[in-house]
């Protein structure tokens, strides 16, 4: 792609992002602090068991209340599923409103609208349900066991509790094993956390007196919600506007329609009024989307001298009740398995297993940290036995530019050898790995992840990213895009590139963003690392498309030919080699407008990968060192000091890219130590922050970090993502800092103290 | 024009107003009903003395008022002047904070912005001003009278207090009028009076964390708005995003920038928080805007026969202590006065006069209620004296498609004779003129009107209506327009007329209207009935490129050759001459959506009128017969019924047209009858409604009308106005018929029961 000819000025800046004064003022309007004159105040009942038959609903009693204006439940719905969106027909598997059976604690059952929260919150209380109980299971052993009660018996297409399976075959494994001087097979379980988000979910829905509805939602995903709200209500798609407002994080945990969106919308529509729902923590925690938990096989063959010649992975998905996101994250987990290192033989199995749990969906990595932290691990113990050096062994089988899996990847830019030289370098890595002190351990883990899936998730029509810039005579411009910013900093990126790309400064630029009525369709969303990638690519085309518009200007009132290369840079336009020939940005945009008789200057920007495999675009890479104490009496775990060295191409911003490796580090050190599920018969225990532990400021390490830029040719000026892969490498290198310490290899995370007690023989 | 070829299925329908529900319901968000977080409520110091220099301001006190969060005088802005929008700049002569110099009581001194509109208010009365009092005027006489004060002695152009001049010279007059069998020459005093419009003014301003603003402002021109904002504060245009809400009703007193839409911007910025400004319905009577009252003189030459040779026509306009859109109405009132009847030979002076009063900006009719009431007067009068029936003498001069004045008029289509013929036959007009009962009157008035304007009265650089329209798969699509409706329902219009060219059903069309970020630039507001004809073009002209674009799938599909035509009608898109080829219009948009690998499908639509003279594209004709009773003790007058045969074009939606028919009979009467400002050394001292006299729904008179359809060439499928021509004819129409009744001829506007006792020798 042609770029911009001036250099670089904006994009490689440390610009704060745009949202940065108003969230740090406390003036950002979350969805929770919107209200709209008439406003009802909405509320769920969850489902109190894992799995029954609903006999019976009483709705009057609630309904009798004052102040209460309206119940549902979900025979008053169209009773249209949901699912891992709209790919497959046979993933739609979840009610807005369960009919006639739940499935998990949490299972939305009814909903009530009313004028304030108190009413609606005690109006639940007073809807009588009766259910006739089911057998549940909550274990992928159990769901799986013979006569097993089947969790989706009304699907008939299915004989046992699996929803969906997926195999990748490349070359022949068996084979290959057949030839290996070392097989190394390990499995282990790492377990189902919260993305914990700062803001609980909420909707505030607004209706039309002809049908329409205005959402805003705390959602990662405007377009999806948009549809399969539309869907759900059997009402149009478009008469469905969904408007993304300050989101305080997802983490892949807002990217579906979820039971509020589709209560609020159908009681506003009932009711005629505006109806909001804010979910509280504890219900969060209860009935929000969880990363999955996993069992995984991993078995590798190499030769002796370290080079890898086979794979064969396995993995099952403790799915929980309904798809979600799970079959998403059993197609992606085997493309993971073969990441990072050449394997000319890969075999992988997938099975998405429902048990009569709150369903899991995407969380940052999107399968990746599950796989990742097996196949990490087990490169460290392989290391450990074929007594080659961590790095080393990495280094002899590292993906390259140009390495290619059939129908799996292509990689057409990695800085991944560069990373492991750079993280040895920084961390003085051999001498610290042959001599530590006692109860001291340094540990490697390393990652690759997508930027954005090729494959057309959501069998969408229209392009994957688009965007519409308006330019004015005053120098000014707008962007319009769909992106969704939920914190990650996309809208900031955007406007850089744009920024970069037209000359001019990024606080002239307005930015619209995320309303799927106004701003261009369509946008998949915020999910896989893909927005700065594909939606900068949209915006680039759309630059690009402007650039030609205003070029004819200069070129124009110059009398310029056809050699010269007009230029953009410091809000003019102008001749590259006289820049004295030229205009300021405006006065070009003016003489536009004149030329064609008084139409504004508009261009649409697009992106949509194709013929680029199966997977994504691009891939980032980085290898991560941790250096743990842990103390021999307790067992507890003080994280050091955490080194990365990472690829993600063309840095557009700096310090977005500090800001993603800090949050990745945090949220990577609470999945290695101290964050899970506490369950008992399919019901969460521990609901609040003080029971469910995230690692806070005070448990930080020390980070140090470089990047290895590289140029990745499918990026918008050579970017690719920065956003989830660095919460991958942080629990296998905190594992094997542990085993270095300790001698003790995790095989089921969390890595708590009473393991390594355990252990290291201390209880 | 090309229009689609289908039957007329939506247009000529009565359609309800989009509006209406939200509306009656009560639910329709006004400015004054927004509040956001941290908003600040803002208040105006309005000068109390009519004329003086400003010595000192003393903001202390009101700044030590606990909860006052800022105030600000003229010194804290720019200085930066505005007046008649930006045509000339010699006609910029108001600040939005008065610096040195107050002009009328009224003119803005400060705002305050504080935690709550009680400490607003307080805070105010804390604000000292010191004044230095200047002699004041308060007549035209007065202004003109040799030794008086120069009210813009600034403007060193002016050497009196005239500050603009319009001439206007067709043929010879002076050597018509020497060979004039009939020569008939009237002054009249027209006066000011309010547009009383229900929703005070009200603006709401958010400032973003870059220095743009977006204002909720009551208005009818956003975008005048969004740019004189931006050069009275000096920020970019597009720093300023103004957004219409619904909207109390305008009659053009809201179509100018206005000193709390500064105030509330320049505190916002300043204090980083939302501040609202509501006025009060006292401020509004004494600072808002009013229509001219006029001092007109009129002398027009007949043949023997009634054949009209000439006019001289001057007008002296009251404009108050700025220019506000006087001089806008000062040229629109010479080609009113040139209108209805063809005079040959025609001569203008017209002269906007500064006084020390509020200033007269725009009102329902521009210019033409006080020019028409003369010219009706006075042909009633010479139909008189002639001998001639009023409606013959009428007949003998109207004018009728094809008229040219040239540099004023073409008239395109006419049915004035028809609507002469009509009324006449509707209201039994020759025997009740002949013989009514004692007391009992019947008179006529006339009006023209009309449809826009062609000159480019704001100096834009973009088309005067433009539109996007976007389609979709669901078979819905999308209308934005910059177009602002203000209650007189031209949403419900442009909706009807792009319904009708696509074959859709109107409430499939989502509607976006005016906001000056989102909807496409440019529209110059409404004022001079100009939405439908430029608005409804402009949807035309876009609708016209959707068809073109969905008519391609068709043909694909159906393989149909070159002579097919493609319709459009009830959702679907087929061969004319054979209906069973083709396919949902939803259908017809996924097919482009595919060929067009992804992209939206989007046009835009625009309308500039060009070469069609220098006043307006259409105009619009009609006759309105009021027949009265007047108390021959008390004076009162009793309009008992009203009728009016009228001429609109094509009606687009008859409901509407009723609509602005029965209103513009009610402001009619109240101009007529009963509404002044009564006014004390340049103080209006009637500032509510129980002391300004509107005529109520109890007063209204019985209605008759019918609609004379023209097709008029250069409007939207034949249409042209029907909101401000209305609102002409019942003035001179019940003063004609109160001299039928009584003798009593009015010179001197309202016909009050005082007048009439005095002129019947009662009082």
């Amino acid at each position: 792609m042609s770029q911009n000819n001036s250099a670089m000025k904006v994009v490689g800046q440390s610009i704060p992002r745009i949202d940065a004064p108003i969230k740090a003022t406390g003036k950002a309007r979350y969805t929770g602090d919107m209200k709209l004159p008439g406003m009802l105040y909405g509320k769920m009942l969850f489902s109190s068991v894992p799995h029954a038959s609903i006999v019976r609903i009483d709705v009057s009693k609630a309904l009798a209340l004052p102040g209460v204006k309206d119940v549902i439940v979900g025979k008053d719905t169209p009773g249209i599923k949901f699912g891992n969106w709209r790919l497959f027909p046979a993933t739609q598997d979840e009610l807005p409103l369960a009919i006639d059976k739940v499935r998990f604690i949490g299972d939305a059952v009814a909903a009530v609208a009313a004028i304030s929260q108190d009413i609606a919150d005690e109006a639940i209380g007073l809807i009588e349900v009766e259910y006739a109980p089911l057998p549940a299971v909550y274990t992928i052993e159990d769901s799986l066991a013979a006569g097993a009660p089947l969790i989706h018996d009304e699907n008939k297409e299915l004989t046992n509790n699996i929803s969906l399976d997926r195999k990748i075959d490349v070359g022949d494994v068996d084979a290959a094993f057949a030839t290996a001087d070392y097989v190394r097979e390990d499995t282990v379980f790492v377990h189902a956390v919260s993305h914990a988000y700062m803001e609980p979910c909420a909707v505030l829905v607004e209706p039309d007196t002809e049908g329409r509805l205005t959402i805003w939602t705390s959602t990662q995903t405007p377009y999806i919600v948009q549809c399969l709200l539309a869907s759900t209500l059997a009402i149009p798609e478009n008469h469905v506007r969904v408007v993304k407002p300050y989101i305080g994080g997802g983490f892949g945990g807002k990217m579906e329609l979820r039971p509020w969106d589709f209560c609020a919308s159908l009681l506003a529509r009932r009711t005629g009024r505006p109806v909001r729902f804010v979910l509280t923590r504890v219900e969060e925690f209860e009935v929000g989307r969880r990363r999955h938990g996993m069992k995984i096989r991993s078995k590798v063959a190499f030769k002796k001298d370290g080079t890898l010649i086979a794979k064969d992975f396995e993995a099952y998905l403790d799915g929980g009740a309904y798809n979600s996101m799970g079959p998403t994250a059993t197609f992606l987990c085997g493309n993971f398995g073969a990441m990072l290192y050449r394997y000319p033989n890969y075999r992988y199995r997938g099975h998405h297993v429902y048990t009569n749990k709150p369903p899991a969906g995407a969380m940052r990595g999107f399968g990746a940290p599950q796989a990742l932290y097996l196949s990490e691990t087990q490169m460290n113990i392989a290391a450990e036995e074929l007594g080659i050096d961590p790095i080393e062994l990495r280094l002899k089988n590292a993906m390259v530019t140009g390495d290619v899996i059939e129908g799996v990847t292509r990689i057409s830019s990695a800085g991944f050898v560069e990373s492991l030289h750079k993280v040895a370098e920084m961390t003085n890595w051999k001498e610290k790995r042959a001599s530590l002190a006692p109860n001291k351990g340094i540990g490697i883990g390393c990652y690759s992840f997508i930027s954005g899936g090729v494959f057309n998730w959501f069998n969408t029509q229209y392009n994957f990213a688009s965007c519409e810039i308006r330019a004015y005579s005053d120098g000014t411009a707008h962007l319009l895009t769909m992106a969704a910013d939920i914190g990650q900093g996309s809208d900031t990126v955007l406007r850089q590139i744009m920024a970069q790309d037209l000359g001019l400064d990024p606080e002239q630029i307005r930015l619209t963003a995320a309303d799927v009525t106004m701003t261009p369709k369509a946008d998949l969303g915020t999910w896989g690392s893909r927005v700065t990638l594909m939606n900068g690519n949209a915006v680039l085309d759309a630059t690009q498309k402007m650039r030609a518009e205003l070029a004819k200007m200069v070129s124009l009132r110059f009398n310029l030919n056809v050699i010269h290369e007009v230029a953009f840079a410091d809000g003019r336009v102008f001749a590259k080699a006289q820049p004295a020939k030229g205009i300021s940005f405006g006065e070009a945009v003016t003489m536009w407008v004149k030329a064609n008789r008084g139409e504004e200057l508009v261009v649409r920007g697009h992106y949509t990968p194709r013929d680029l495999g199966l997977t994504s675009p691009a891939y980032s890479f980085g290898a991560q060192v941790a250096e743990v104490e842990v103390d021999p009496e307790t067992g507890v775990v003080t994280v050091e000091k955490v080194s990365t060295a990472h690829d993600c191409g063309t840095v557009i911003n700096p310090l977005a890219v500090e800001g993603q490796l800090e949050g990745a580090i945090q949220m990577g050190l609470g999945y290695a130590l101290c964050e899970q599920f506490v369950m008992r018969d399919g019901k969460t225990l521990n609901t609040t922050f003080l029971d469910y532990k995230v690692p806070a400021a005070e448990d930080m390490p020390a980070i140090a970090s470089a990047a290895i830029e590289t140029y990745e040719p499918q990026g918008p000026l050579g970017a690719k993502e920065a956003g989830e892969g660095l919460a991958i490498p942080t629990a296998p290198a905190v594992s094997d800092a542990v085993w270095h310490a300790t001698g003790y290899r995790c095989k089921d995370l969390p890595i708590t103290p009473e393991k390594i007690l355990r252990a290291t023989g201390k209880l």
